[in-house]
Order: C-alpha cells, then structure tokens, then sequence
C-alpha cells in the first residue's frame, strides 16, 4: 500500500512557499506485533509549525529536513496488532502530513466522534481549544466585567478565548482582519465587539471598542496590533504571549508603547500548553461539555487532500482561514 | 525664615531641560501643634521623576505645575512640636526639591546614622535598594549557577542588584555605558562581566559575557539593550521590568526579539516597590546588615546646591551619573 507523505525540502527565506515542501510516496509496512495502522482524516494546520521549519533556537527541535512535517491529526484504525485499539476506533495522535501511519499506539488517544463530530479534536476540544482555555484561566484569570481583548479572534484559538470570556461575564473585544471575519467573531462567536486592523482607522476604532481599557491580552499575533494593546492596558493587565505570527518572517518590529509594560505594571508570560499537560482533563471537560451544548461555536476552513496542505498552510499564516485550518484526506 | 524650593515650571517636550524648572522662594511657616520642621541635608534623583514630568497615564498622578517637585530626601529635624520627633532626628521622608519641610511628621521615618551614612538611606538602604531586593528575589527569583543581566548596572539599583545576584551564587552581567563605568561594575561591585552599550562590538561582547545564555533580566533601561537581552533568554527566563528610560521621551523601538518572550516562556513583570511595602523590612534588614559588613558596596554621584539639582537629573536621566545621584544641600 502507498503512502504520500509531505516533507520539509528546504528552510524558508523570509515567507513561507510551496517549494519549502515536496510530496514523496514510500511503502507502508507491514504491522509488527503491538502496532497499529491508522488512516488520517483530517489533518490539523497550525501557526506554531511555522517555529519548527527555522533552525534557530526555539522551544522545540527544528522539524527535520526531508523528514514528514509534523502535525496533528484525527485517524481512524484501520490494522491493529495493539488490544488497545480496534479497527473503526477514531484516535487523536501526531502522524503529521502524511496518508497513514504506523505506530505503538504510544501518543493516540481514542476519541468518541458520537457526539463531537471528529474535526473539532482539533479544534475547540483539541489543542487549539486548551490553548484558549489556559492561556485565559491561568494567565489572564479575567475576572467578571474586565475587557479581553484576544487577537485573530477568528481563528481557532481566539474564537474560542473570546467565548470563554463571555461565558465568564468579561467584556470580549476581538482584533481580526478585514470586516467579513469582524462580523464573523460578533455574530457567530458573541463577541461584543470586533476591530478590522487592516482598517484606516483601526487605532480610534480599538480605543472605541475598549472604553473601560484593557485588562488581558490573548496574543497570537504580536507586532502593531499587540503594541496597540500595549497602549490601552489598565494597571495590573495580563498578558498571555500564545503566538507571534507577526515576527516569524524576521523584520523588525516597531514598538511604541514598551513603557506600557512598566507603568501598568502588566505581567506578561509566553506559554505553551503542551507543557501543561496536567490541565487538560480540566480544559477538555469544560471545553467538550460547552461545544456539546453550543456555547462554544466554531468554524473550520477545509482544504481538500494532501497535496495541498502547503498552500493551505500558506494562507494560514496570511489570514486567509476563518476558523481552524484543516486538510481533510479521506 | 526663607525657603528655595524647585518647582515643575513647564512639562517637557522630549527631552528635559533647565528651563522646565523653576526656582522661587517661599516664607517657612510657624510650626503648629504636631508638626515637625525639618531641614534637607541630601535629595535624592530618580529616573521615576522622568515619568512624573509627563502629563499622560502613568501609576502616579503626574506632578503638578507650580508645585516644588517630588521627591525622597534624608533631612534633619530642626524644630518639633511633635512628641514623636526631636531637633537633631535624621528621617527619610519626601520633602521633594526644597531646602525646607513642614509636615506633621506621617510620611518620615527615623533613620540611625551613627553606621550608615545618611545618604545611604536613599540609596542601598533606601527606595533603590529594595527596588532591587524586590525584583531580584520576588520576581527574578534567581537560582546558584543561573545568570542575571542588569542594565544601567552602575546605578543606584543596578549595582545593588548585581551585588545580591552575586550573594546568591550566580553570574552577574552588568550593562552599563563607557569602560569607566563597566570597570567600576566589575571592580567595585564585584560583578563576573560588565558590557559597554555604547561599544560597536557589543551584541558581540553580551553574547561572550553570557556563554550560557540569561536566565534572569533586571530591566533599567529598555530600548535596544533590553532587546539584546531577549535574544539570549534562556527557557522560562524572567524580567522584573524595573525602568524604560529608553522609551521616556517618546521615540519609537525597533525590537527584533519579542518573539523571544513566546519561545522561551518568558515571564516579564513590571513593579513598583512603593506597592509592595510588605517586603520593605525584610529587604532593608538584608541591606543594611550587608552595606555595614561592606557585602553591598556602593558610589555616589553628588551634586552641590538645590539650585544644581535640575542639572544633575538631567545628567541622570543621560546617564552621567555613577551610583546614586544625589543633592546635597547642607
């Protein structure tokens, strides 16, 4: 049986492009004793793989060249030599850009698609989904009535941050790009309130949408949007650091409002929750429990069969997704 | 009796200069029942007073035009009809930019200088000591063998800072500007390296001087230093954001590194010690048992005559001081 895998070809200079990666086809093998064969549905897209294509230091080891990129995924069993894991059983894992995988059933976890449909694994109740929830409960620990701003409020983390601060009576101001994804995270997500930072007049509009200041920042983005944030921060804000799209290409960025960070005595942590493992039983029964009532909405953007998950991940990191990314395979 | 008194004549625009000062003379009020009059031996320049000049939201309400400006002063008390207090005390108060105070004696405290100087007390005994102990121990929280950046090291909190960092068995870096200064880091205050901001080799310099990378920043300055720091944090580093005088008069600061405080899961906290009083007596006994055993060294910068004083905050806020920049005015 034939596997199409995509690999990473060569490190991106600057922004990311589609000859960074090539498809190759190998052999599956076949099934030792205690492995398990899964065939990939969906494949989850995110901005943090964006870190693992440099060389430079980073919290994780660069994805190796040649090697299949990394990433989540939703697979269903389809050959197991593991008592663990029958055939038509839907597992979480890591088999990264790739048609089939075979494993020790080490890093899959079984997930009930009964109710949860399988796609949002990957998003509201997977990482995406913890992402928000801890870097909002733990850093941000927004009390009722403070301002939460959260940044690409219209992806798959910050649509899900925003509809926590909600659910905890906090005032939730979304930043995304352009006024189709604005209307989006008001009228999907409940947020009250959603700016265009692509807009002229983005600055006097985030003033307006935070009248009472801002308590804690959702980051995923960085660059002026965050230095915008910066200057509206009220004394003692949080600042959860989850992503930096904006300074992965390498420029500069010009910050105007660092002094924010002293006079408001703003506490400011970076954070990565595969590192927290110990709140994920926490995060996901909130998360599946709200996602199974619908207090927590979401959206997906799909792009169709593997071989153009790198144009997809491309648009990914310009905004072009609304919702999680994903590349559905079967 | 007449009183010289500096007063706020006009806010700056950029960068502070003599003529946003203003010196009067005003008559020294009869003491009624409770009150205290002191007369100032030593006032005590701070950048904080840069922040205070400004008319926009800081954690302070801004200094008032026409008023004598703040500021922490070592001064002796003259005449007292306040049973607290007698002719011949040395207190530490706020009597601000003046030779003369009277008050009802609330906000001084006695002070015993028959072992430590008087000047001291606003010194490494003083607001800059425990602003050092403060983020140093509460947020830095350095560990044996870890290393910890201190910029404007050859300040009144700088050197302190790198002196306890020292006591705890770590690596001291100091940041400081000219080889004069560096020298005396290292020299004087015991520091392991000193790297000259000013020097063109000096990304090159902060890198040899930190072969293991930072894991403690004791932010004074911001700016592009501060930026070089981020780029050697180590995992889970900390900055106890103490000062941004980089960013006082409004310019803007291309920063290349903010993603670093993602990657490295960094936490960055700005203070300010005078909220955190409760750590006062624990710090100001460390201090002062260790400046009277000599373990804390420290210099001055003194400046003769109220009348000089706007000069000598100017040439702080330029950084020509060395150690703590004071007036004396008896």
């Amino acid at each position: 049986m034939k596997n199409k895998q995509i690999v990473l070809a060569k490190r991106p200079r600057g922004v990311v492009e589609e000859d960074d990666f090539r498809i190759v086809e190998t052999e599956v093998p076949a099934l030792a004793d205690g492995q398990v064969l899964t065939r990939v549905h969906y494949l989850s897209l995110d901005p943090y793989m964006r870190g693992r294509m440099e060389e430079s230091k980073s919290y994780a080891a660069p994805q190796a060249l040649g090697e299949v990129m990394i990433g989540g995924t939703v697979a269903e069993v389809i050959e197991s030599k593991n008592a663990r894991f029958s055939p038509g059983d839907f597992v979480v894992g890591m088999a990264g850009w790739q048609q089939y995988q075979v494993s020790d059933g080490a890093g899959l976890r079984k997930i009930d698609v009964s109710v949860i449909p399988p796609s949002a694994y990957l998003g509201s109740v997977g990482m995406p989904g913890v992402t928000a929830w801890y870097g909002l409960t733990q850093i941000g620990r927004p009390q009722s009535g403070e301002t939460v701003v959260v940044t690409a409020a219209a992806g798959a983390v910050g649509s899900v941050v925003g509809q926590l601060a909600k659910l905890r009576g906090c005032r939730a101001v979304g930043v995304a790009g352009g006024k189709a994804k604005c209307q989006l995270v008001m009228d999907e997500f409940g947020f009250d309130a959603c700016v265009d930072y692509k807009s002229e007049s983005f600055k006097d509009d985030f003033r307006a949408a935070t009248p009472k200041g801002v308590d804690v920042v959702f980051e995923n983005v960085g660059g002026a949007v965050f230095d915008a944030s910066l200057a509206r921060m009220n004394a003692f804000g949080r600042i959860a650091l989850c992503g930096v799209i904006a300074g992965y290409s390498g420029q500069s960025i010009a910050m105007q409002n660092v002094r924010s960070l002293l006079v408001n005595r703003v506490l400011l942590q970076g954070f990565i929750v595969a590192e927290h493992m110990e709140f994920w039983p926490q995060a996901l029964a909130e998360l599946s429990q709200r996602v199974a009532a619908k207090r927590i909405r979401y959206r997906e953007t799909v792009a169709q069969g593997l071989e153009n998950a790198p144009r997809a991940f491309i648009g990914l990191l310009e905004g072009k997704n609304v919702g999680k990314q994903l590349v559905k395979l079967v």
